[in-house]
């Protein structure tokens, strides 16, 4: 049986965090297979994103932060001093990568392709081949010549996506599933600790989902029927990871 | 070596037409093989065109006039008359579908998981876990049943798609290719009659695209080279194709 995952974030950071984990996932889809022209829907979404907010700051504080609290396990017994160290000297890499990137989205910008690309691609059903007859052109070219192109015009992103997903991978581990369950599919809790990240695993099998909503140290649960589009009033049963 | 075509409607209504196509050929594309959320960007683009203007009066004015036309054609001497029934009964069926066609998008409109992911794909990166838990559970359905969802959302578009991809498959053999060449990199042209669609086919080798702008009975062809992404002054070998 298929076990999902389905998260929510806390606070804006995370919320942020998720998304920008959400386009590398899909930049690493389009630049592994060929979806032909959806490659470009990610790296104008992460374009816009990045243009619109600067994470670096934020990202940077965070592993600052992380290396921080890591020395300081370091010290503590019982400890896998190797596997922190490695940790330390990921992020250490992660953040110089990071602070010798130029301002993101500068190449991507002066690139004259996808600028033509990205004024149609707001609207829809406008890449059609009289519309945009170099992107006809593109996408005849022999896939392994689109991969290295997906692979230019996404690289200054690397530094960011690279240190996001290393920042949410140890929020994650902050936490275990714990067995719970919602009588009448709702579950609600307060915790001492504010929270970033909250995980519900569940089996697809349950035919519901979960809308979870909250903030910092509350949060909410409420599983919703998949094919009646409505909230569902059996008991239903999940694992529950709370994140720091 | 890669033949490309390269089209561009000269009225309003072929450009239409060709947004219509294009739009069926995706649909034809998410349908067959598993692009996972991509599949929604057609259907959504679909449904907005459809919404905004009502192709039906068009196509089915279209429909009546090859109709007459063919019948004529049944007259003359050397004509395949076999060939010619085969196509007015394929036209008088596509007719009888649209005919009994409801106004388009209304079930797709009333499809509650359809309604709620519209809203959010107009945002970029807007398609997370956590926004969309529902599309999170649709994804990790298994793909034959996926596949089945995407054809219950568009079959009602499927008269209209299969009547005008039939009609511009009459309009490109109203006209044969002819061998022509661009002398630095421009060719124009007028005609006695008036024309639909310009049609431009040349090997991907040249490294450079069309682009092509016209009207009724004139147009003109730009060489782009690819490359260097501004006019080629080149001489350029093309054929040409203008059909009615």
């Amino acid at each position: 049986m298929t076990q999902l995952i389905y998260e929510q974030p806390l606070n804006e950071k995370t919320r942020s965090f998720l998304r920008l984990e959400h386009l590398a996932a899909h930049i690493a889809q389009v630049t592994e297979t060929d979806h032909l022209h959806y490659c470009f829907e990610p790296i104008f979404a992460l374009a816009e994103l990045t243009e619109r907010c600067d994470f670096t700051s934020d990202v940077l504080k965070d592993i600052d932060k992380q290396v921080l609290m890591l020395t300081k396990w370091q010290a503590f017994p019982h400890v896998d001093t190797q596997q922190v160290a490695q940790l330390i000297e990921q992020l250490t890499q992660t953040k110089t990568a990071l602070n010798t990137t130029a301002r993101l989205g500068v190449k991507l910008k002066q690139d004259k392709f996808i600028s033509a690309l990205k004024h149609r691609f707001c609207m829809p059903g406008t890449c059609c081949n009289f519309d945009l007859p170099q992107l006809h052109f593109w996408l005849a070219l022999p896939w392994q010549q689109r991969q290295q192109d997906i692979n230019r015009w996404t690289n200054e992103f690397t530094p960011l996506l690279s240190a996001v997903k290393l920042l949410l991978k140890l929020a994650r581990e902050t936490a275990e599933f714990i067995h719970c369950q919602a009588e009448a599919g709702f579950y609600q809790a307060t915790t001492d600790k504010t929270l970033s990240l909250i995980r519900v695993k569940m089996p697809q099998g349950q035919s519901c989902y979960p809308t979870i909503s909250g903030h910092r140290n509350r949060f909410a649960i409420h599983f919703v029927d998949f094919h009646q589009q409505k909230h569902t009033d059996k008991q239903v049963t999940f694992s529950l990871a709370t994140c720091e």
